[in-house]
């Protein structure tokens, strides 16, 4: 089943001046412009800013062969399988601007995307600004977590599945450490490309895997349904405030075709990348290897202080959630202790703030989701700060 | 009448945690946090993007202070009145994300803004992609612009008045040229604060005044009504790829905080400014006297030459709509021609497209826009390649 686009964003016949230039185009003939407001095409560039802005709806060209040659270098897409083409990337300055430009393109109002649970409410958020409602999806968890496909095989194809337009995964998901597995992915991707839903797919976390693992792919690249894969320079360079992300779309032609003249619409409203950053993606993607290196030796040694400090703790009532890959993991707390009572009390008694399970909808009280990011020392003493109030509480 | 605000954002009371840690940023106290995943603040920010990220939804304060301090000292707010307060400040990529932010602060699906016309298309696209629409309202010409506010009055109180929540003003508007004249603005501000609408203003072309004139004045600052001014880097620097844009938020202080509460709610969902480039504001702000000098010397210096060359056409068939300030002008040609007729043709005889008039919905045939940014020989090429095709057409 082909994808069905939202009626937001204008793809009415081109004008027969628009139809002109674009002939002009194909001719490679470059016409002047009347009526050009770009004041660095006409030698009025600010020398701070130099250049000429081009204002290509996807990002600077040069600057998306650059991220093309990363991605297909460091493996972004599966072995054999064709390099990254520049034209399938659109350079933005974050996940969140990417998730509100698929939502506008994807959904109408009154529309749903599928999302994870437990999960983070930003997603909710976001969807709700473009007046969209989101459809929670369990994530379940048996000593490892796993989707309940099933369920959403259900969901697509109930009364309300008509309005679902799009599945939304976090490869791996925050704060539960799961990734997506072979057999799972496979039967999303089925089920989506039967009922005609795209996948969203917010991989930001993917290269920071806690435990080997066998036959995890990333998403991108993904053939099988349209997909739009997310990744950003916040978790790959462990650089946040440097706002650079982007989509890379996949799928069958006919749908990329499609959803790609809707997105270059979008992008063409907002423009959002700046030449001052882009000159710099370079440097930046050079950077990147030596980034994901050093934080994840942060992450897992970190996550081997936790197991050492659990196992040795004499009180024996905390233990974690097998996680799989990402910066965070959940603490399971004995499920009689409140969860607001227990943070609370963290915030009195140690100066620490935390956020608890049903921050991001467990449906099960007793947990606290804990970051493994902080220099060892910080960590060990938060960790301690955690056993030492849960024993408290029930001392 | 108070401002009516969209119910896209959550502002539901806060959880029983986030009123503990309100509580303790009050009284001064600085948490820390189990599950904050901010590398920047462990010591894992990358070399080549140093500094630690702040996440301020309004964007980084020092940066925000830097702006005040440069529209206070250069006449953003009129004299005698306050300093620019960097509270009411939120920096963002363009004046697009302004509006698509606005829209969903102040508009539901199905509800409206208002948009001038003649006008750039943009406006329109932009509240499509938010499920809002554009009503449009008329300025008129009769020798110089002007804005039908009565018509604005009689839409304001009309049955669809009840889905009106913002009235977009384009302070000078563009192709027109046109500034707001202070009759209108009383009118305006008063209409809107009775009907509980808020004005959103564009200001981007404020400082390019082709002609001297008295009494005008930004709108940024407006205390009679929640207002919204947008301005940026585009034109102020001549720096479309800079990507730098900001919101001035302004008005009764009830409505004021109201406004502000619910935008850094949005604002906190897509944190858009990188620090890249808040970096280097004040090094980019200090280039901007100069570079307005500099694009209004083009502006105006090719004005004049327009005007030269349309005294001395022999035909005569071609005037120029006066027009009082930014980068555009409206020429004016008999209107038994075609205007796609007119285009195509400059197109086939001069490789050159152009924007006619009714791209912008000029209510009458026979209009061209003409950029006054290029070097003055291309210029005048320009313009004689319309004054030909025109002559040409008619002979």
């Amino acid at each position: 089943m082909t994808v069905r686009f939202s009626s937001r964003v204008d793809i009415s016949a081109p004008n027969p001046i628009a139809a002109a230039e674009a002939d002009a185009r194909a001719h490679g003939v470059v016409l002047g412009k009347l009526n050009d407001s770009n004041p660095t095409r006409h030698g009025l560039a600010p020398a701070e800013v130099p250049g000429v802005y081009t204002a290509e709806p996807r990002g600077p060209r040069p600057a998306r062969e650059t991220l093309a040659r990363y991605l297909s270098d460091t493996g972004d897409s599966p072995a054999g399988s064709a390099p990254v083409d520049p034209d399938s990337l659109y350079l933005l300055s974050s996940t969140s601007e990417a998730y509100s430009w698929l939502i506008k393109l994807l959904c109408d109002a009154g529309d749903a995307v599928l999302a994870p649970k437990p999960g983070y409410p930003l997603i909710e958020s976001i969807a709700r600004l473009e007046c969209v409602d989101t459809i929670e999806y369990q994530l379940r968890f048996d000593g490892s977590w796993f989707i309940d496909t099933a369920a959403i095989e259900q969901l697509l194809y109930s009364e309300q599945g008509e309005r679902i337009r799009a599945l939304v995964l976090i490869n791996p998901n925050n704060p539960s450490g799961s990734y997506v597995k072979p057999e799972e992915r496979a039967t999303l991707v089925r089920l989506c490309a039967e009922r005609g839903i795209a996948i969203i797919a917010d991989e930001v976390f993917y290269d920071y895997a806690l435990e080997p693992f066998d036959g995890n792919a990333r998403l991108a690249g993904e053939t099988g349904v349209l997909t739009f894969a997310l990744d950003g320079f916040s978790k790959m360079l462990a650089a946040p405030h440097a706002k650079v992300g982007w989509i890379r779309v996949s799928g069958p032609q006919s749908d990329v075709i499609e959803a790609q003249r809707r997105l270059d619409v979008i992008a063409d409203d907002y423009l959002p990348m700046s030449d001052i950053i882009a000159d710099r993606l370079p440097e930046l993607l050079a950077a990147a290897p030596a980034q994901v290196a050093r934080v994840r030796e942060r992450v897992r040694g970190n996550l081997a202080a936790l197991h050492g400090m659990l196992e040795g703790d004499e009180h024996g009532l905390v233990d974690v959630l097998r996680a799989e890959g990402g910066w965070n993991i959940l603490l399971r707390v004995p499920s009689v202790i409140d969860e607001n009572e227990l943070v609370l009390r963290l915030i009195e008694s140690h100066g620490l703030t935390g956020q608890p399970g049903y921050f991001f909808d467990m449906t099960s009280n007793g947990y606290l989701a804990v970051s493994l990011l902080p220099e060892p020392d910080e960590f060990r003493r938060n960790i301690r700060a955690v056993l030492d109030t849960v024993a408290a509480m029930l001392g």
